[in-house]
């Protein structure tokens, strides 16, 4: 049977090019429109599994995920990076010279600068959705626009690619997690180096983030990522998020987690995962 | 003399109020069109001090501005959050019962969804910019359109709010810096508890963050942030951002950040700034 796997946005969104490396061709990937129907469907069993962003080189972590993270039982079972590629796409049989205007989310209109620069004639007109530009220029068959969006969106819609990769920074990278119910069978193959997540929080007193590093440093472990977060409500106290290098299966990892939880006020591995690559 | 503030967007936007708050009424807001700008501005003395967003309660740090805080040789000499309020605004006469379609930044119409599931009637407009949407509703004035921005753009182009807090949450914080050229002499009076931020890099060897982190624990200094980054380019490399709750003047806080020039492979002090009040 096909796997259902969750994502926020129009299909062809740069998420469902994550869903696709992350679950296969064969998974069917089901849009949401905000990010917690994409949590809750999956807490609620509508689907076998979700993807979501969780840091963009440019922008930084998405806060809100991590939010979901910590309230809903769910575990982290893969992830990936995706190169944020914006493509310059029209209906069939529209050349570049016929363009006058050009739609997209203005966050992707912002990142092509460059390319505007270079081609004045073309008005920048911002819309909801990167993918969903692509769709509204197919259906209205409008020969004076195109569109900014993923070359998903492209195929999705039956679109063509006028000039590939028109971005202004070639280092805009997303970062997505595969997200399953705790003990379901994993979608992503074990094997190679191993990540473990978690968020702790600690009381804002001196040196008590280092105390805490303390568990992974004396035992040899290494960071991936670390972030500190203040707690909402909370003034002086912070969350941390922490990437390690390690799987939570091995019995030094246990040892240090058994360690940390000594000295966390709250504790929660979000999941082990095998290590992900970018491209 | 009035002083000159450079700021990235449109005039009304949630930077402008940053830039009232930290550089005072008197200042004179000047808008620029890419971050970038804003920093080369005060590089080449075009203004006399600018302000930058730098984090995001739900959305993470703008990892941009950091890049550019790194490539410019630049001060931050103040902070200040401000609460990220987004208001129904229409133009003057305009009542509520005669909007159909509300205009305004995709981001700032996501962030108000429950408003428009308790308005079904309402059509949710992607515009270039949240105030600009303001700027347009009124040159054009609409009569069955209103916009979604701060209350600073109602006040600049002379609309009216028709209603207030129309987001989903209430917790939505964006941290400013301002900036200044180094030897000018702060906007900012000083005094108070004082922060400073500084930016570093290790070789990614297990404990290298854990052994960087004693220099400020065995001296009781705390911490309010600390982010990592990995390089670009440069793999298994990580930048820190830490903001210290210390004045780098004190003996104490030198010492430390003497003792991390000596662990660190790279490090720059961004500055030192009175903590800002969240409002």
């Amino acid at each position: 049977m096909k796997k259902k796997v969750a994502f926020q946005g129009e299909p062809g969104a740069f998420s469902q090019i994550a869903v696709r490396r992350l679950a296969g061709n064969r998974a069917q990937a089901v849009p949401c429109e905000r990010f917690e129907q994409v949590f809750r469907s999956l807490d609620e069993k509508q689907v076998d599994a979700a993807v979501i962003p969780i840091e963009n080189t440019l922008h930084g972590s998405v806060h809100e995920n991590y939010d979901h993270l910590l309230r809903f039982d769910l575990r982290i079972r893969g992830e990936t990076s995706v190169r944020i590629v914006h493509n310059l796409i029209a209906a069939q049989g529209v050349r570049l010279r016929q363009l006058r205007r050009v739609f997209s989310h203005p966050v992707a209109l912002n990142q092509c600068l460059d390319f505007f620069a270079s081609n004045r004639h073309l008005e920048k007109i911002p819309f909801y959705d990167t993918a969903g530009s692509v769709k509204m220029i197919v259906s209205e068959n409008l020969k004076d626009a195109g569109a900014i969006a993923s070359s998903m969106a492209a195929e999705i819609y039956g679109a063509r690619i006028l000039k590939r990769s028109i971005e202004d920074d070639r280092e805009n990278y997303t970062r997505f997690f595969l997200l399953q119910r705790p003990g379901s069978r994993s979608l992503v193959p074990p094997g190679g180096e191993m990540k473990t997540s978690l968020v702790f929080t600690t009381r804002n007193t001196p040196g008590a983030l280092f105390r805490a590093l303390s568990v992974f440093a004396l035992r040899d472990l290494n960071l991936a990522k670390i972030e500190s977060r203040p707690l909402r409500g909370k003034p002086w106290e912070y969350l941390f998020y922490v990437d390690l290098l390690a799987d939570s299966a091995d019995p030094r990892t246990r040892k240090a987690l058994g360690h940390l939880q000594e000295l966390a006020d709250f504790l929660k591995v979000l999941g082990c995962y095998p290590r992900g690559t970018a491209s």
